[in-house]
């Protein structure tokens, strides 16, 4: 007995169990439910596969490497060095052709500081002074040149002076620089070559083409229409592709966003999977601050004279910051996405149909009728009610049968 | 015929079929189902939706551009060369402003470096000696200055000595230095400016407020309270902030990373979107290693004098280096994954319902009598097989069934 | 009664409802099904959970911070300068040890230049000229040193000669090196340390072991099978280990990727968490386009003689570019996730279900007949129709029915 009871129930584990429908010939919820079906498909298909490519594992953490190399030399005339030439060892900064680079188009130029005592600007606010107990010995100068040497210099008694301090002198001339002294640095060139990496696919690509012709990329100069692929930029294109103008730019200074794209869809193939370039200014000018636009830093050369007395260049430099940044986005086939979306499309279906039973069994006239048909009592009793037990409907319901079973009986011969 | 086929099947088609229930009158079961039923909803809307926000599709490779700008000037007397001023275009390395920069807080100057002969410093292991046959001629000293001479320097015969180099000479110094040359770099300020961009949303701000007030940079000090917003840092307080104390850093040089969290919710809006700044230090003083902590290198200022001979001075700097690392998320409603969410929810709701279904089927008092109707046999023969075919119950059911049809037949017409 | 109503509908939420299964006993759509089922579970638990862990949330935008230092020294000598020292602040650019540095291997010096009048080199296309009226004065040579002076220099009168230029001179030899003078470079080694961070998870570790031994880092040689956590490493082997050899590369320099790979499953705990190093070159040498191979640049130190004229010394160095690259994957057992692959695995189970139907319905010998059990009409009328509606079928299946019902009623004891 129990033999055959194991054998009975293994036996039925291979019996197919298929739900039991009950066909409600309703065509409003009918055509509801294949509308809601129809949606549910066009979306899945239409938007999450097509359009967003849905069946796809992406990655976005791209490794990235740029090498810079800047070409072009210009002739600057200033009062304190004369003619000077300029070349890419000077106005790139710094010169090994990193990702980021400053490149000076203009300058002011101080020459010959050595350490010593002299008046501090009248630009500084903490350096001036009425008499000497202004300037505390030793004190540093808030944002100023130096040391407070507690001497204030001024030119007569009762005028306002400036705190003498120990630093490097003659101290840097604050006047603004009237137009950008390397103002053909509009002309320079940038050849930029990117290589990137998708660790998880392994694969790895240049931004320079392999191409069979030798002189390409000496001939080439980058344009979005015409060459979208020649990693060669002309510095004043760059500037006006990002909405604004060289010159203006060259005078203070400013920084600019290279920003390499790369979205590759490596179903498609290697040469499918190329680099898009777009350009932008990264010092918004802003309202009012005008900290926050331009761009400029310090930086000096050291000589020592012959009695080896150590004395400087100082040179302050306006420019042009280039950020290159990478940005990058392969996809691939890959079957857990697929399943994860086509599943969760099927679960959302099975939510559809919860929403036409909701209709079919609140909404329309036979709701009543429908309700016993769809929710079978599991009494043993032969009364049928129906799955939501609220009692009126239940009674019509009821009523019904029993009208129904009178006829019945009503025909039966023992009457 | 076939045309009404056809005809029936159309139609058929927009009938609305929905799944037959049973329903038990089992509060055990009942209630348990309800519980899931909670459980998942509570789960999918309360942890899902409110706190990991499931709706929104997130971003996190985040492009970003970093400018930073350092104040302050100090002095530092040395016997090498006296009352020497140091200003951000001295002690900032590089001076450009990039987002990796380091400052010197302490240094070994060795001036007057010529190329030569001297003495190996008694530090460095391989370069000891007992006789010339030690210090192989043309031979470079592992980990020391220079080139083997071949002849070995000592105050007397039995002593031991160095082998004489080839090198810049005088090799440097290697006395630890016993406190900060420039402690005062404490008070130094940086201004740091981020400029972020997520390219998937196309969502680009700067960490600089847009102010109406033109003075708010130039008086504002950073502070988590106070003011969260402002770009400009105290290099004491970044330190302090990290756990550690500056002048025990500033000694032997250390890394600080200053993280900069970008945490969008693009849903609500440009102004929502802020930085959070975090600061931590990177060389943990690990157990043992002593290399891993501090940090230091060596850069030299080459000179040359009247007869065109070149000599140097070499700076050794301890310092500290700042990493600005920035890191950034957006999410923004999408429909993907809130489909994916509430499918998958669905789903796992339905396994809620199979669960349930095996307790009512198999650990209920009344499980057989529950099996028969829920599993309803499709054999064309009047005898009813429960699902799971284990025959004992199944007679019972059959029983019950053939009464209940007597009755019917009691009724029927035919007799 | 409305009372008692509501309490019905109360009790009744509590009631369990159950899908009606109609039981096809049907070995082959049973035994297909199963299948189905099992692939499905298979899938999701040894593919998705095992393999792909995919009951974690992970992270892939890792912060990270890399030190750099290199050590080692070598002599060149070159007929500019005789007998000169390399060391680590002189062949590292820049100096401070940073993500990407740049290790000299060799140089073309130009010493003692200065600002004057001197002929273009041959080299330069843009420079020949056969008579003045090519040299445009004021105008830049293309790609080459200085502004044309508006002379044209040549031998003899009908010879092709270059432009005059105002710019650095004696102007830089264009002869390629024989073999690179830093040959030695490649026993240079250097020591990298990585700090990462995975801001979601909080979690950091550097790539320096914390070890008790103290001398490890002194000893130490990285090697991927005996050492694979040692962070020192030889030039040398970097470039072996790329596929390349080193003395090829160092003549006319190229670009290394180090890239360091962090697969951390958090779950494992720290331990487990360690980096793993791999090595590519950057400048993938392609068939025809030389400038992308090879890696080279220019800097100049500055002097000043006695009468305060300024001079330099233009260094052309090639040399190999090292770029670190990180790269990081963080996983962390969540229940989203988890939830989503498991429901979407569940909810593709029911359209293997909805697949197994149709099986069942349209492709077996009695679909017909399983289409009458599993569609039940809703038609207050005793005929049954199938919910396909084509008719033929139905007529049968209706006559059957009759059948049976005169079957059963034969057996009734009335008669």
């Amino acid at each position: 007995m129990a033999a055959s009871g194991c054998k009975g129930f293994f036996l039925s584990a291979f019996d197919y169990k298929t739900e039991k429908y009950v066909i409600a010939k309703n065509k409003k919820v009918g055509v509801l439910y294949r509308v809601v079906q129809l949606a549910i498909i066009g979306y899945l298909i239409g938007w999450v596969f097509l359009t967003k490519k849905g069946y796809q594992e992406t990655e976005e953490s791209i490794q990235s490497s740029v090498i810079t190399k800047l070409k072009g030399v210009t002739l600057t005339n200033t009062t304190e060095t004369g003619l000077h030439l300029w070349g890419p060892e000077d106005y790139v900064i710094p010169p090994q052709g990193e990702t980021v680079f400053f490149v000076i188009t203009n300058f002011i130029e101080t020459p010959n500081q050595k350490l010593g005592y002299c008046a501090e600007s009248f630009r500084v606010l903490d350096g001036l002074c009425r008499e000497n107990s202004d300037c505390t010995e030793g004190e540093t100068v808030v944002a100023g040149h130096g040391i407070k040497s507690g001497r204030c210099l001024k030119k007569d008694r009762n005028s306002t002076g400036t705190c003498e301090i120990y630093g490097w002198c003659p101290i840097e001339r604050h006047r603004k620089p009237k137009e950008p002294l390397l103002a053909k640095a509009e002309n320079f060139t940038i050849y930029i070559k990117n290589f990137i990496r998708f660790p998880r696919f392994g694969f790895s690509k240049s931004s320079v083409l392999d191409t069979s012709d030798d002189t390409y990329l000496k001939k080439c100069m980058y344009d979005k229409v015409h060459q979208p692929y020649c990693p060669i930029f002309r510095l004043g294109d760059l500037v006006r592709w990002a909405g604004h103008s060289f010159q203006d730019m060259a005078l203070m200074g400013g920084s600019i966003g290279i920003l390499i794209e790369w979205n590759c869809d490596l179903d498609k193939g290697y040469s499918k999977c190329n680099p898009h370039y777009s350009f932008t200014r990264l010092d918004v000018k802003s309202s009012a601050s005008s900290i926050t636009s331009g761009y400029n830093f310090r930086y000096a050369r050291y000589y020592k004279n012959a009695v080896g007395e150590s004395y400087r260049t100082l040179f302050k430099v306006y420019g042009i910051r280039f950020d290159i940044m990478v940005h990058g986005k392969a996809g691939k086939f890959n079957i857990i996405p697929t399943i994860i979306n086509i599943g969760s499309g099927l679960a959302v279906m099975g939510a559809g149909a919860f929403f036409c039973d909701l209709v079919l069994l609140y909404m329309m006239k036979k709701s009543t009728f429908y309700r016993e048909r769809k929710f079978e009592s599991a009494k043993n009793d032969t009364r049928k009610t129906n799955g939501e037990g609220n009692v009126l409907p239940e009674v019509k319901g009821h009523r019904k049968k029993v009208l129904e079973r009178r006829q019945l009986t009503d025909l039966s011969p023992e009457t």
